[in-house]
Order: C-alpha cells, then sequence, then structure tokens
C-alpha cells in the first residue's frame, strides 16, 4: 500500500484528559487543595482473572495509550466545562498547565501476561499518575480483552486456515475503531473494517452479503455480476435461497465460466445451516466439478468452541469470518483489570480487604519472567524493583507453597516505555505486534491454552516482595484499623 | 450550566463513510459496474431476539446516526485508501460526489420496540442505502442495547433511587463516548463520564476511589481532607479498610465535624462485602449517630438481577453505582440487529429461509402501535405502506393464530426522520428521550418487564401483509430453487 495520510490517531482528540470519571478530577482537586499533588505516587495495573476462563492474556492497547497519553491536556473547552460543573479556578490553572509526564514500564504489546502481576507501573506525580486511571483502565482492559480472544479463535482455527474480523456491525459503537488491530495482534488475519484498515494499516477483505444477492433477479444473475467486476477476488455467498440446492450449483456454473476465461473462483461462504455438514456436502460437489482449488470460508455466530468443534469433525473449512463472539468478547465482555496505588514518596501502599487476594502488592515491583532450559515459559516472579536476582519464589496466597527458581532463566517483563511525556520505545505494527504474540505463544505449554480448566500459570513473589507485601499489610492493619480519632 | 462549545458530535469526523464493512463496498461497485447503483432500494434495520431474556427494546442511536449520516462522504484521504486497495477510478470519481439523501423512517429515541417488526426504512438509492448498512448497525445495536440494560436497572432500581453509570473504565473501549447518553435515555440519572458530559450535556458524578484514602497516613485524615475540599457534595468511600470498624465509624467522626459546621454529609459508599448486611448495619450506625440524612451509595458488579435481590431484603441504599454490567451488557452483550434488503424499485424482495422465522417481510412496511382504551400497549401491526387500517392481526409464524385489533387505537411508529440529507425532526435531549421512555414504560404492562420469562409482547402482520409475505415467498422460491441456467 502506498502510504497516505492517516486520519488522527486519537479520535478523542483534545479531550482524551477528559475521558474520565469525575472522580479522578475530584481526587486531584483533593490532592491539590491538600497540598500533596506533586507528591511521588506509584499506580500498578493489573488483572485477578483471565477473560472466558482461560489460561493467559495476550497484552494489548499500549499504541492507543501512547496517543492518547501523549496528547493529554485539558483545553479551554474541557477546562471552561469542569468550571461550570464546580471545579476550582486555581486548580483548573494547574490543570490547564498539566501535561503526562510520568515514567510508564510496560511489556510489549502481544506479551503474554498473568494475573496478579504488574502488567503496566506508572510512577510520576500523584495527580498525573491519578488523572490517566481510567483512561489507561478503558483502553488496555478493552484491547487485551479483544487480542485475548483473537489469539483463543486463532489457536482453535491452527495455523493453516484464515481467522477474519467480521464484526463492525456488532461491536459496541466506536469500539470499533481500535478493536479490529487488538484482533490483529491476537491473531486474526484480516478484517472487514475498513476505518481500521485505513488507520492501522492492516488487512482489509470483503465479498458480498444476501442483500446483493437479492438485488438482482437470480443467484446465478449475481454471481455472474460479481465475478464480472471482481475477477480477481471472487468469494460468492451461497446460502441466499438454498446452498446445496442453488447456492454450490450456481457458484460451480461461475467456477467454470471462469475457468473457461482463464480466472479463478476463489471461493464461496457459508453463512447458516450445520456448518460442518455443507462443507464436507459443499467441497465434495466443487471436487467433482474440477473446483479444487476453490476454498471454503464460514460465518455465522463463530467462536472458539464452534471452530474446534468444526474442526474436530474435519469440517473441510479453509477460513472463518467471526464476528460478534470476537468484537464483544461475547461470553466475557471485560477484562477485569485495576489501577492501584502502591507507593506514595517512599511508603508503600495497600489496599486492606479480608480477602486476602484483593489485597494488593505494595511498592516498586519489577516482574521476572523465567524459562526452563528449553526456552519454554514456567512462570513470573514479582520481585521488588531493583532487588538481587531471588532462588526462591512463594506463592501469593500461600505461604507454605514454594518453588526453587535458580536454573531458570529469568528476564524482566517490565520496560521502561514513556517518560518525561516522550515514547521511549519503536511502535510496532499491529503485524510486528502479531508476529511477537504468536512467537510467544509457541513458548507457552499447550496445557495453559486449553480452553477447559488450563493449567494454572505460575505467578509468585520472590521472598522479598513476600516480606514487603506482609509487613505493609501488618503495619497497615495496625494503623487502620485503630480506630484513629 | 452555561453553554459551552461542544466537541464535533461525530468523533468519526470525515470518515464515517468508511467506518464499514468492506463488502458494503465491493457490491456498491458492483452496483456501479453492473448499472444497478442508482435504482430505488429500501431496507429495514430490526432484530429478532430482546437482549437478557427481557421483554422489549428501548430504542436509542438516532441521534448519533444523524450526526454520522448527516457528515457522510468519502473524503480524499478515503478515496485514496480505496484506490490503493484495488477500487476502480470510475467508481470512486462517483464516491467523491455521492452524498447520503436516503428517506429514513424511524421511532422516536426511548421508543420501545419488539422483535421482528421493522425499527428503521431507509429508502433510497440502492448504493447509497446499501452503504450505510454497518454504521446503521453498529450505532442502533449498541445504543439500545445499553438504553435496554439501563430501562432493566431503573426498573430494578425503583423510580426514588439512584441509578448512576460508573462503567467507563470496562467499557469497550472508545464505545465509552456514547454509551452514557444511552444510559440516560434507558434511565440513568447521571454517570462518572466528564467526556459524555461535556458532549450531550448529561449530569457527571463522582467522589473518590481507594487511591484517595490510601495516599493519606489515616482513612480519617483522608475523610477530612475530602470534607474540606468538597464541603458541597461529600460522600466518603467507607470500605478503604474495614467498612463497619474504620470507614463507618471515621465518617460517623467527619459527618459530626462536618454538621458543626453547619455542612452536611452527604452519604457513604460501599463498594465491597455483602451489601443488604452491610448497608443495614451502616444505616443503624448513622441513624443513631443522628445522621440519618446521610445517604447509602453501593457499587461492586452490581446488575439488575442483584439490586432486586438487594432491595428485595429491604437493603437501605439509596444509589447504585453500576459499571461492567450495564457498559457491556455484560450478561449479552449484543443486540442482533439486522438490515435486510426489502424492495428494489417495485418489486418487494426477501431472503429465503428454511426457518421461516429467518425469512424477512419483504416489500415497504409501516408499523401500527395498539394501545388499548385504557392507554396501555397492546401489541404491534405490521402492514403494508398505506394499506387502508386493518382490523384482524395474524401471527408473523403460525397463521392459525389471529386477533380482532378493530377495538384498539392505532399510531405509526414510524416517522420520516431524515430525508435529501436533511434531519426533519426535532433533536431531543438524552434528558427528553428518557422521559419519553419512561413514559413509555408506565404504557408497558407489567407483564413484559418482568426479568424471568417474560410475556411475549405481540407483533403480527395485517392480512395484506402476510399475503404479500407469502406470495414474495412463493415466488422467490419458485424462480431461485429452479437451478436457472
Amino acid at each position: 500500500m502506498t502510504p497516505i495520510d492517516r486520519p488522527a490517531k486519537n479520535p478523542l482528540g483534545s479531550l482524551s484528559a477528559i475521558y474520565t470519571d469525575q472522580y479522578e478530577l475530584t481526587m486531584a482537586q483533593g490532592y491539590f487543595k491538600s497540598g500533596k499533588h506533586e507528591q511521588t505516587a506509584s499506580f500498578d495495573y493489573f488483572f485477578r482473572k483471565v477473560p472466558c476462563d482461560g489460561g493467559y492474556v495476550v497484552f494489548c492497547g499500549l499504541d492507543t495509550l501512547f496517543d492518547a497519553l501523549d496528547e493529554l491536556s485539558f483545553d479551554d473547552v474541557a477546562l471552561e466545562y469542569l468550571s461550570s460543573e464546580g471545579f476550582d479556578d486555581d486548580f483548573l490553572n494547574y490543570l490547564g498547565d498539566l501535561r503526562f509526564e510520568a515514567q510508564v514500564l510496560a511489556p510489549r504489546e502481544g506479551e503474554l501476561v498473568f494475573p496478579f502481576e504488574p502488567v503496566v507501573r506508572v510512577k510520576g506525580k500523584l495527580i498525573e499518575a491519578q488523572i490517566v486511571e481510567t483512561l489507561l483502565l478503558n483502553v488496555l482492559n478493552f484491547e487485551s480483552l479483544i487480542a485475548t480472544k483473537a489469539s483463543r479463535l486463532r489457536h482453535a482455527a491452527g495455523d493453516d486456515r484464515m481467522v477474519i474480523d467480521f464484526g463492525l456491525r456488532r461491536a459496541q459503537g466506536f469500539a470499533g475503531m481500535h478493536l479490529s488491530r487488538a484482533a490483529v495482534v491476537g491473531g486474526c488475519d484480516s478484517t472487514s473494517n475498513v476505518y481500521a484498515g485505513l488507520r492501522d494499516g492492516i488487512p482489509i477483505s470483503g465479498t458480498q452479503a444476501h442483500s446483493w444477492i437479492q438485488s438482482f433477479d437470480t443467484e446465478l444473475e449475481a454471481f455472474r455480476a460479481y465475478a464480472k467486476t471482481f475477477a480477481e477476488k471472487c468469494i460468492l455467498l451461497v446460502d441466499t435461497y438454498d446452498t446445496l440446492d442453488s447456492g454450490v450449483p450456481n457458484a460451480i456454473t461461475v467456477g467454470r465460466e471462469m475457468a473457461a476465461r482463464g480466472e479463478r473462483l476463489d471461493g464461496i461462504r457459508l453463512d447458516s445451516g450445520d456448518l460442518a455438514w455443507l462443507s464436507k456436502r459443499a467441497r465434495a460437489m466443487l471436487d467433482e466439478a474440477g473446483l479444487d482449488h476453490v476454498k471454503i470460508a464460514a460465518s455465522n455466530q463463530l467462536d472458539e468452541h464452534v471452530i474446534k468443534s468444526l474442526l474436530d469433525q474435519d469440517a473441510p473449512i479453509d477460513a472463518f469470518g467471526v464476528g460478534t463472539r470476537l468484537v464483544t468478547s461475547y461470553d466475557c465482555p471485560a477484562l477485569d483489570g485495576v489501577y492501584k496505588l502502591s507507593q506514595v514518596d517512599q511508603t508503600p501502599r495497600l489496599k486492606i480487604s479480608e480477602n486476602r487476594v484483593k489485597v494488593n502488592f505494595p511498592g516498586l515491583k519489577q516482574v521476572l519472567r523465567l524459562t526452563d532450559p528449553e526456552g519454554m515459559l514456567y512462570g513470573d516472579c514479582v520481585i521488588v524493583d531493583g532487588q538481587d536476582e531471588p532462588t526462591r519464589m512463594i506463592h501469593p496466597f500461600d505461604d507454605a507453597k514454594h518453588v526453587d527458581i535458580g536454573d531458570y532463566d529469568k528476564t524482566p517483563l517490565l520496560r521502561p516505555v514513556m517518560d518525561g511525556g516522550e515514547v521511549l520505545v519503536e511502535r510496532p505494527s499491529p503485524q510486528q505486534s502479531a508476529e511477537y504474540a504468536r512467537s510467544q505463544m509457541a513458548r507457552l505449554p499447550q496445557e495453559h491454552k486449553r480452553f477447559q480448566n488450563p493449567h494454572f500459570y505460575k505467578v509468585g513473589l520472590s521472598e522479598k516482595m513476600h516480606c514487603l507485601r506482609d509487613e505493609t499489610h501488618r503495619r497497615a492493619r495496625k494503623t487502620f484499623l485503630s480506630k484513629d480519632e
């Protein structure tokens, strides 16, 4: 594709800063009024549960976040609005000059990440680190969700079949702006979404709907007209009237006519009925007609489970068009990522909960990814930032469980990606991030990719991290639960 | 609020036209090349299934659609991109001059609509009516889904309690741009989403997160600082350390301090634990302390079922903050709306299916809403546009079932809303549409609002419509299934 002037990367434009919950701004005003706003604070983005009862999450959304944070500022329209909502003038003056300059640590897009470990770390002025909470959660939760779903579809379809995002019509409104890039990062080959093609340079595809067929007096006439206009990429939708009695025979007629002209019919698309049965019958009919090069595409309420089941039954399907269930992550439409304060100045902070699983890990942290001698992923160890390499890893919620990790190769997961308002890293294309995701999926043992009850990937704490967490917890309970007056 | 220069109503800007599936454009080129593109065509938007197993859908999204269709054009960026993707020059020249000028019929935002009936009708040149399919589906499916979910939350909460959209952080990316207005149309009082407040003029609300509390050395200090900055609207989050042992006692201390200064603590917010038990205990503690004016707000994984269950147990909760389960419509994240060709020039068209429920209603149609003498909704009758008032209504999929409808008042549901590129109707605010939705909900019999297995709302066909459907179906089967060569 020739280079094209792309639309603004950030459709929120100058309003990124107010794409946020009001409480970020009331808190910001509170910090300002309390003189705390320029204290140094650190927040962690993490999640507790893998969507769709899966075994891993594909991290995505960093690129969108860069665009939004890069331009983050409160312009006159925003400030005037906030003033009309009762915010304080001094505070709004301060806000008008504020830019996002905090340090951000994150993995690459396409990285595999797991519950409880810090995935993104933001360290800066309390006020700037706080006000980006909602925006950061919105972008990372959504794009990681979709990339993860796409990865599951890819896993079900195997490496040799196409998986195409067909879902814009059922996407949640303007979620469609970014979902297709996330789908490609996770493993889709292409999208029907033209906006995403232009915006993100990802491959687009699409042929015709039932309305095309219906608009002609006969199906054959509709097929012929399409083949005439799109001889180079012709896929015919065969289920408008009757797949096996009308659609496939008419497609065969047109396929032969194209062959006689030295052209090739690329494929047919099944969009209803039992896709296993129909694809086998259609394959046989096409092969018998000498059209064994004609591929079979299928769509209609597909998800990873249906694809797996179709292929388990040897359905000869070459391409899967996936809509609603991909673009909304239908069976689990949200990743539960949160953003928690972990340190103010030099003091580690946490939120207490009766439920130990809900107590966050305090302080500045790093994650070491552990790989075995064959290069396969073994687990992740959360450490205190800057500590010596640990040799033991402790279960985060069961002290009695620990493992030796001396023999594993250890690589830091979080790298500085923004600082002082600058993006510090190369910005890979969706296709490059997809390639990275694929390479990491190849290193993840099969048992973590199972759809049913996958093996839990080990995330633990170094002894030092474990001590810091328990110490901070004890101190917090002592201080906060003593009915201070 | 003083009037403010609002951001562009359509964040897609000049790229609305390519916020679409590629096949709309391949078909458009096909129509153009086949000389069919300026035939007059009519399409219907309708859905087959009410989300969340509910009894009704609240129609929403028209306002967003107006903005997008009003500006619809293919600019140079789009045309250059499409050219690089192999589209034809003649076609792109034509596309560059194309504006959306079709006639659109639709109900008001906030109207209650039901399965199988045409909800929106688009009649114009085949090419213009076709290319808006994806955009129209994307916008109407999503906003109607969210308005419907919000209406269910409102129904569960009753009229006297607040329901607030808290979900931007879990919204599906830039879905957050429009979801809050849909939530308000459906029945929410306000939103945490500042962007939506500015863009759509809806009320915003929000107080503080756990990070506010954690950032201070003690909870009491955090509460005092917040009360000092926001004396006029102070709601304290009481579950950071321990709701009943720390949060509520500290809130009472601050509430009394405020009272001594002549101020009022507005409320406390519970965000974890058993909300029924905690709200009862907290209510008793507040009342005992003479703070019976202090309201109790609750949040944490709420949906209509949890709200109903809490209120069934007399939980003294005054306001519900609903996040993930509202903004993604968690248990059903898509409305299955489709857009089907129903007529080309004077010929009614349909898609055949083995499943009669999937055969669309051909031809130009209107819907008559039937109300009984008490003004309550009885059912909807789909008629042939312009036909005489029907006296009988036939079940759409079971000819044996029919009812007399002579005695019911009949009002057309679909009114012209756009024509020749102009919006023909007043554009109500979200609050006005919400008021309309509320008035219609009051006319819907209770049995359709039940969450479990609600009574099916009658949608039927006039005899004339019934004949047209069956006749078109017979003709289509005869023509299309005769293996034409």
